[in-house]
């Protein structure tokens, strides 16, 4: 069962395909410039050169499940993120339903169901993030929503939280785990969740079960 | 029956509050600054002072129909096209569900549909227009959703097309036709039509029957 990595150059996309190459997975990494092919070839993982913008047919032929983790992040200018972000992935939910994808699993951010609840500077990048999650729910897709707490590179502890809860437990988490979770979802057989995602004291497959 | 006028005080708004109000009837505008509701006040229409990122209920309170025509428009900053043209027709469109809402008409962007087709400066612009008609069609709310060509300030003609067709045919409309059209959407049945509007040779009622 091949997967579909949109964004794996980026920092979790990085540590999702090593890991997840390593545990067995049929990862395929999606790139946009033909230069990265080497860090995953390297990995002996399959890599597809495409550009979110424009064909996608190569990317999905003979995809099953699909990690969307592209995205310019809150901190680059909005263009990118209404084209990357929004429309990019609304451009790969199209493809998913129309190949009848079997799961899609979104890296959406904490807060995106609430994005005037945000820090004032954050609340743009939180609409972008809100509606692509929205257009994917309502796409018929089977999906899973992450939406992971402040990233840090922090070494990962394997172990989180999926409820904000305690404010004093903290709101971020290693991009490590985010990884380690995408990996679970991607095995396990579960949809239709939207689950919150920050450090905590629970080991990840747990949490996520 | 109570028409909610969002962005009653633009420029196609306030040609919409003044045709609509002299044809008999009921639009609630719908403006953020207390000093705008003069304007409308004279008109004899009653007006509601309400910020589309703040509580919605006392403007949406015993509406059937809403009409969004607010938005920053192609040409201002990226974070008022995420916040108010994105963010803010999502609230609007949570509340018309809310509501039962018998229709809901969008004032959308050609090109909408397929926003890299666009001009490149409008692309991040029409992704966000994009996004909000794709939200509204899944919501369940009746709805039409409209998009005019490149506006002008014109006098309306009173006659237009309802597909690009002949290029030569220009793809400019001007507001005053905009208006009109509203109107005919809002006093017929129809719902779940999306609809390019251009100037054309077609009166607007006919051409939207």
């Amino acid at each position: 069962m091949t997967t579909l990595v949109i964004g794996a150059n980026g920092k979790i996309g990085r540590i999702l395909m090593e890991r997840g190459t390593k545990a067995g997975l049929e990862l395929r990494a999606m790139v946009r410039d033909p230069a990265q092919r080497e860090r995953f070839e390297a990995m002996g993982a399959p890599v597809v050169v495409a550009d979110l913008l424009d064909d996608l047919d190569e990317a999905f032929a003979g995809v099953e499940q699909v990690v969307f983790t592209a995205g310019s992040g809150p901190h680059t200018g909005l263009d990118g993120t209404l084209l990357v972000d929004l429309h990019g992935a609304v451009r790969s939910i199209d493809r998913a339903k129309d190949r009848g994808i079997r799961h899609y699993v979104m890296v959406s951010a904490m807060r995106a169901g609430d994005p005037l609840g945000g820090p004032e500077k954050l609340r743009p990048y939180l609409a972008a993030k809100d509606a692509a999650d929205r257009i994917l729910r309502a796409s018929g897709v089977p999906y899973t929503i992450l939406r992971p707490g402040r990233l840090t590179d922090d070494e990962g502890s394997g172990k989180v939280r999926t409820s904000r809860g305690d404010p004093a437990a903290g709101n971020t988490i290693p991009r490590a785990d985010v990884a380690l979770a995408l990996l679970a979802l991607l095995e396990g057989d579960a949809t239709g969740r939207t689950i919150d995602l920050l450090s905590g004291g629970t080991p990840i497959r747990e949490a996520l079960a």
